[in-house]
């Protein structure tokens, strides 16, 4: 869909947050990505080549990756005037901004000039249906959090790696727009119909049984008063088996939302426990995900263990110390075990 | 916007919850109406004179209203065939479904053709923000429900009524195509990006400081496995001072969802006014309003009275008894008294 190799967008924001899809990105696919362009006023980077755009085609780059986040999605004069400039230089341009980049007259004239393509992934590309909260076969796992931002889709990434390692069939079901950009294909939730949220996650992660497991990305937060909504309807039309846990322990707000305090990890559990069980009754919690990229390393494991003992979940920071542990309790809760040996643990 | 009198549309369906557009125009504007349509194998009525499409033109018509209802919204054939001899008779279209008139290439053309409007009222007609949850002044009451279609559209315009009876400024604040039919403008809650569910409800009823209360139309239910993430990012946006919760006693089970039973009215209550509180800390709520048209009068009488003595709240049919009970309760909860002596109670 998305030809790769990649350049990554950084463009001159300053907000490490803002720039998730970048980061995700390169995380999860590096061998897809040639290098990261900057503006020279910013100190943020992914620690890639940086480079130009022509620069970036001479090194092979089919796609600018516009992996950056702003509030309501709006495209700005400079990501206009950058897009504009990569497509001149070769590229295609992608983006998972709610403005699509096909409206804007420059790109799209730029694109035609050029012989290139303008990718807005926020476009759902399936015919989406209401929701009808049936109960369907399959072992469906969900990450959701106590606040936007915290590592939803890394845990769900990690989850993946740490199950298919163990030889469990398992895979990534991506709600947002790094996640499409990761797994190929997708539902943008946020960017759905409301009426069909719920409808577009059925669809996403339907009945299965081949005893594989669908991890599915969250959205949001149930306590975020800007996105609660879209987080509700996700967790209804998942209909989750387990879900997990992710919190940014440092965060000293909602996301965006200066008088918005963060909710407790046992009021988020508890909360979304509640919602779950509206489509899914026997849905338990199989363990808590901290980014700790903000803590030292022994910082970290404290605030693990200390939560651990707290909520009763294993609780780990999946980038850093794998999310074994949480595998293990799924077998446990769920009385399943590898299918295959593991090579090596 | 559109233009009036209207022909209002039944069509062929038989279930009566599936007119409630067309319903609802004629119980709040029955001076805009001068007919309905119906097909002949069609038992519904709304009392209005039954006229095809030339005859309602004869008879002044300016708009068919496509007042009904399907699940996901979809635009049936004979819909469409319906649609198309009205525009040929003379008649422009309004429609509230998801399927858009507009996308119908022989309706797009039809229209051309004769020289008459297609009204998608379902398109939003501002520009919409992400919501931010940020305290605002101003007196807001919010509808909300155990289940979708129980009446919080008629409740809301009741209140409005009455409190106007009373001298109160109330406005009216639409979230539904038959509301915002009926109001004039409005905002298609179900039918905007997910993202700017709560964005757009701020939008719809912003910071007010001149005493005045703006009533909310609900939508949906937190109950509701389809729609509960749109119930639920209304609420957040629409940071109620009050709610009023919508009830009709004898569903059997969710609307369209046989294999989902009803929440019961004290867990709906409850499960309402804690999720308000993520945005409006000091929400009350002022009353039940219960759709008694199922009913006979004595049984309606008797099911407020005991729905009233088990929540503590004031409970009537506001369309057949009057919203009086709860404009008394919002008058001791907020300490305000009418502005005017009301003519004669």
């Amino acid at each position: 869909m998305i030809e790769t190799p990649y350049l990554l967008y950084l463009g001159s924001t300053s907000d490490p947050l803002s720039i998730k899809t970048s980061r995700g990105i390169a995380m999860f696919r590096p061998d897809d990505c040639v290098g990261e362009f900057v503006h020279e006023e910013n100190s943020l980077t992914l620690g890639l080549p940086q480079m130009g755009f022509s620069q970036a085609v001479q090194a092979g780059a089919k796609t600018l990756i516009l992996g950056v986040a702003s509030a309501g999605g709006a495209l700005t004069e400079e990501l206009i005037a950058d897009a504009e400039a990569a497509l001149n230089a070769g590229l295609d341009v992608a983006s998972g901004l709610h403005s699509r980049l096909r409206d804007i007259p420059r790109l799209a004239e730029a694109a035609t000039r050029n012989g290139r393509r303008l990718i807005d992934v926020r476009d759902p590309t399936m015919k989406l249906k209401v929701g009808t909260g049936a109960s369907r076969q399959g072992l469906r796992l969900l990450t959701v959090g106590t606040d936007c931002s915290v590592g939803k889709m890394v845990t769900t990434l990690c989850i993946e790696q740490a199950m298919q390692a163990r030889g469990y069939l398992a895979d990534f079901r991506a709600t947002g727009q790094t996640g499409i950009m990761i797994a190929g294909s997708g539902v943008p939730v946020d960017a759905v119909i409301a009426d069909f949220i719920s409808g577009s996650i059925e669809q996403l992660a339907p009945e299965r049984s081949d005893g594989g497991w669908d991890l599915i990305e969250g959205q949001g937060s149930l306590f975020h008063p800007s996105f609660a909504g879209v987080s509700t309807g996700l967790l209804h039309g998942a209909q989750p088996s387990a879900i997990v846990i992710c919190h940014e322990p440092t965060r000293k707000h909602m996301r965006g939302l200066p008088h918005f305090p963060m909710p407790s990890l046992e009021r988020t559990i508890a909360a979304n426990l509640e919602q779950a069980r509206l489509t899914s009754p026997d849905v338990v919690a199989v363990g808590v995900a901290v980014n700790t990229s903000m803590l030292a390393e022994k910082e970290a494991r404290d605030m693990c263990d200390k939560i651990a003992e707290t909520t009763g979940l294993p609780c780990v920071d999946p980038y850093v110390h794998g999310a074994d542990l949480i595998i293990d309790r799924i077998e446990k809760c769920f009385a399943i075990s590898p299918p295959f040996t593991p090579l090596s643990t």
